[in-house]
């Protein structure tokens, strides 16, 4: 027999009655019924009622165990009295007799029990990590990581991607945020850094000729602790490909999470084909690039109807003479709520800086939609009609509106788009609703150093023809900030779960891309000099994505905190409470990088 | 049609006759027919040679392009010409009549052909990396690498083992190289490091009761430059197991490598059932714990024989009376040889500070096996026959002799069997020869600091019970030395590819480890607080293994320098030559990170 196991102890099954067998694992419950003992042992596999009572010459150290101690034990399979099943558990028809027992592993008393919902406080979670791991949800949820892992990389293979590993001791990516720096024992005064994102070597790898890159890719970036980010380190599903559109992005890349999605979404529905939404039209829409579709509201630009002369709500009013916008947020079934409902919502608007949200509630009057309430009364029933058609709303519904700049005036409007849906139990949580938002600007006005921007990252190539670009004006602000780039995001249930764009692919692109931006041809070079380097000798079109690995995982888990799907993370002040890190270096270390503390000065 | 391609460069074949097709890729070779042009298109899929002439209105364009450009082409298919197919490509029965011609990616002035099997300094194909890899040999290499990690992966998940990944932003852990540091920002003063191996991360996985970990594990340790080592950072597969003996992860790991091997070996042989020797017998036969086993010739002990009376050799004789040794190494049908052969391998042994190599031929003198030599007069003729059969070498053999203490004269010994069976052309090269290294010493005398030091790491178990070991008198040195770990190393040809144990699980165990190495508990604290905690609630006997990826890779392509088989590799210096890594920091950066630079002082 085997040194510690004949069966994991989730294989034993009827059909073994009778059978001498020998368990190893973790003593998961102990149930003393006075001179009987069930241990339900425990391992990765599942779990087995395992009984021993004074006939047993395994009694007197069975009484000793405690839980979570680590054992052997071997005996014999019977059937449990009837009455006794557990229809829950695969090995629930049978228990184990116990004939004798090893204690492998004693534990000492727990600072975190295994067995139970209880919750626990996060510091003690993470420093008793190897314990919470054992309980049941976790455990459940970091294996289901690696099986979505497992299950992306396959559909990257069976599409005809390669994996490949690029290096993580690197150069400085002035890619937006922070770089980890790693100093260079053998060079003195310089350092290492690690990768923001593989996207040069990505790219490079495409320069070489590959074809089809793809990477579960550590990414390193050091930034300050923010609740929906892990600090330090995160994994991305990096993917690159050459001698294509955005078209065959999209016709690769949807079927391959799409596919991810139904294998794990335990039946909920999952978008079949998701939408394709221009920026402009996703942020008047939804009043957000990252739009939830799973609230079925959709905001209308009512910013005409309250131009017209015959209306006398001055305020709206005022507000598109000056340039801006009104933008109308339906309230499906709204009429009936109790007018809290309303004043809630406006003091929300009030909370986001903005003046308030006005509003009309429509209700059939003879026949006729008649808009109430506050404002109602300066809006000419016409034109009530005329909202209420654009807003998409009847009788019964309100029509809440948003008023201001564009930008501000949109942003506030998805807000309260997510906040009336939820208010109204409009959202039907129980489902996946992709969508890819497309043609965002690839420029942005920076109003705090009155300058161009780019808007995502310099690597995007622009929706016009090489030509037309190169002959764009950079002085021409308003033309810059028309053009679109060839960039898309993948959003999920309101979360971006990849982003991805067309690269510049010709150094003269990239060089222009940079000067539009206030850069001249030295930034590049020194910048990003490998690559524009590499442009020169005969680069391919190519363009890809990256999804993010720990927000697909946490979707699918429905969990709320990256620390549920990650197997050992650092806590939000980016310590790792198990292993102690970050912790002091040796003054020998500090000699040998060539660096010495530079610490702040302690206050008082 | 799609946009860039309706074919990739390796695809057509004589029943696309006719077709009208686009393709896209680099044109690898040009020549100029006088009036028709021949380019040869690549991609990564294959070459297709095309065709253009004064008839096509792309000839002019066609004219102008040049090596490694990216040209998008549209044409028709069309046989070639009888007598001039290539049966050799896959698309050398036919060509394509190019009518147009976009070009995509001008290249410049090639610092580094592609086509072409020419030498180039290594300086300047890391510096054009990407060029580089668009010859055909690196090529393959990175595609062969993916392909056996594929299958690498494959043979784990088969096999029953899940994938994880753990930290790489993480604690120093002290397993004999030198860590990478990342000062933190949020901590000012404190460090990361990179993990020299996930060792701890793992056997905390199993404690967490996860069965069976793995992972393709990027590690980091900073080393100074070997010629066999990249600087920075490498991979390993990286496997842990619980409830496991050894025998079980031979069981295991054995197919999974020997299967991977066989699979890319391109019909090499490679050992079957994988010989398991213990260290000590490596050591005596092989003069080594990495045997070269395609090697077939076998170090005898003959200590006993020139210790005798008989014997009148004066120099061996004292070896052994002193407690050295004498070893044989056979030279197998080198009685042929001149007596140059033999004056080399002297010169040989004195280059390597030993006093020189001892030697006897043995011929066939009238039925009468002879010992002939130098030193064969001071052997009588019933210990050369003794010496003879223990070296199981016949007339027409030789036989070499190393001398002195133990480690030293095995080790000699080692080297000597290598280059004689090199010199002799004995070794069969077209293989793969696999085997375990078994029971290595847990501890071993280091001199110079006159102390007991792990031999291996201090995670290795003792191969007796917890109580034969917690028993153990550490200043019983002699028990001490003779005591054997629970540690195997996997060996290909002459290289570890491999390297696991089984681990000490239980807290006691690793403090009594730790003991007769001369650390107290307090250090065992201090330097693995983590897993010496995490031992303390209940851990499952485990062990594991971690296999050199990058070894492996090098061994199935052939490869003997290990930039060979990776993407993007730094120069021995540790010098990123395509992006410039490392780099200077910026004074806002290192003020960020707490330090400030400490630089050697410049000399003159």
């Amino acid at each position: 027999m085997h040194r510690y196991r004949s069966h994991t102890c989730g294989a034993l099954r009827p059909s073994d009655v009778g059978g001498e067998i020998r368990l190893s694992g973790w003593c998961h419950r102990i149930r003393d019924h006075g001179g009987v003992l069930f241990i339900d042992l425990r391992d990765h596999y599942g779990l087995t009622q395992c009984v021993v009572d004074s006939d047993s010459k395994a009694f007197k150290l069975a009484e000793t165990v405690r839980s979570e101690w680590v054992i052997r034990l071997d005996g014999r399979v019977r059937t449990r009295p009837a009455g006794t099943e557990n229809a829950e558990l695969p090995t629930g028809a049978i228990e184990v007799y116990i004939d004798d027992i090893e204690v492998l592993g004693p534990a000492g008393e727990l600072p975190l029990p295994v067995f139970g919902d209880q919750e626990y406080p996060e510091e003690t979670r993470l420093a008793y990590r190897f314990l919470d791991l054992r309980r049941e949800k976790l455990h459940a949820n970091i294996m289901k990581r690696g099986a979505i892992i497992d299950s992306l990389r396959r559909r990257m293979r069976e599409s005809g991607f390669f994996e490949f590993q690029t290096p993580i001791l690197t150069a400085s990516s002035p890619e937006g945020a922070r770089d980890f720096l790693v100093p260079s024992r053998l060079h003195p005064g310089k350092f290492y850094a690690l990768p923001q994102a593989p996207q040069q070597f990505k790219q490079l790898t495409m320069i070489a000729g590959f074809d089809r890159y793809f990477q579960i890719a550590p990414c390193f970036r050091d930034e300050d602790p923010r609740a929906d980010r892990l600090p330090g380190e995160f994994y991305q599903l990096d993917v690159e490909m050459s001698f294509v559109t955005e078209q065959d992005v999209y016709a690769t890349m949807e079927p391959v999470v799409r596919d991810t999605f139904v294998e794990f979404a335990e039946g909920k529905p999952v978008t079949q084909t998701f939408p394709r939404i221009p920026y402009a039209e996703a942020m008047l829409k939804y009043g957000s690039d990252k739009p939830d579709l799973r609230n079925p509201l959709i905001i209308a630009d009512v910013s005409d109807e309250f131009a017209r002369d015959e209306v006398e709500f001055k305020a709206f009013k005022g507000v598109v003479k000056s340039g801006g916008v009104v933008r109308a947020i339906p309230a499906t079934g709204a009429a009936g709520q109790p007018r809290s409902f309303f004043d809630k919502l406006n003091d929300w608007a009030r909370s986001e800086g903005a003046p308030g949200l006005g509003y009309v509630v429509f209700e059939d009057e003879g026949g006729v939609l008649t808009g109430k309430g506050p404002i109602a009364k300066f809006i000419p029933a016409e034109i009530q009609k005329a909202i209420a058609e654009k807003a998409g709303v009847k009788a019964g519904d309100a029509v809440f509106f948003s008023a201001g700049n564009e930008a501000k005036a949109a942003a506030l409007a998805g807000k309260a788009r997510n906040r009336i849906a939820d208010e109204l139990g409009l959202v039907d949580r129980d489902r996946y609703a992709f969508c890819w938002i497309t043609d965002f600007p690839m420029y942005e006005w920076n109003e705090d150093e009155k300058k161009i921007d780019f808007s995502h990252n310099p690597f995007s190539g622009p929706n016009v023809s090489h030509e037309e670009f190169l002959a764009l004006d950079p002085a021409d602000t308003e033309a810059v900030l028309k053009l679109k780039a060839v960039q898309y995001d993948m959003v999920c249930n309101g979360y971006e779960v990849a982003s991805g764009s067309i690269r510049n692919h010709r150094p003269d692109a990239m060089v222009k891309a940079f000067e539009i931006a206030g850069y001249g041809e030295a930034d590049v070079h020194a910048r990003f000099g490998g690559m524009y380097r590499a442009f020169q000798y005969g680069a391919p079109p190519h363009g890809g994505m990256a999804a993010g690995i720990d927000r697909l995982v946490m979707l699918l888990v429905g969990a709320i905190n990256l620390r549920e799907v990650t197997l050992f993370p650092m806590n939000q002040r980016a310590e790792d409470l198990l292993l102690g890190a970050p912790s002091e270096a040796t003054p020998k270390q500090l000699r040998e990088l060539h660096i010495r503390l530079n610490l702040p000065e302690k206050k008082g």
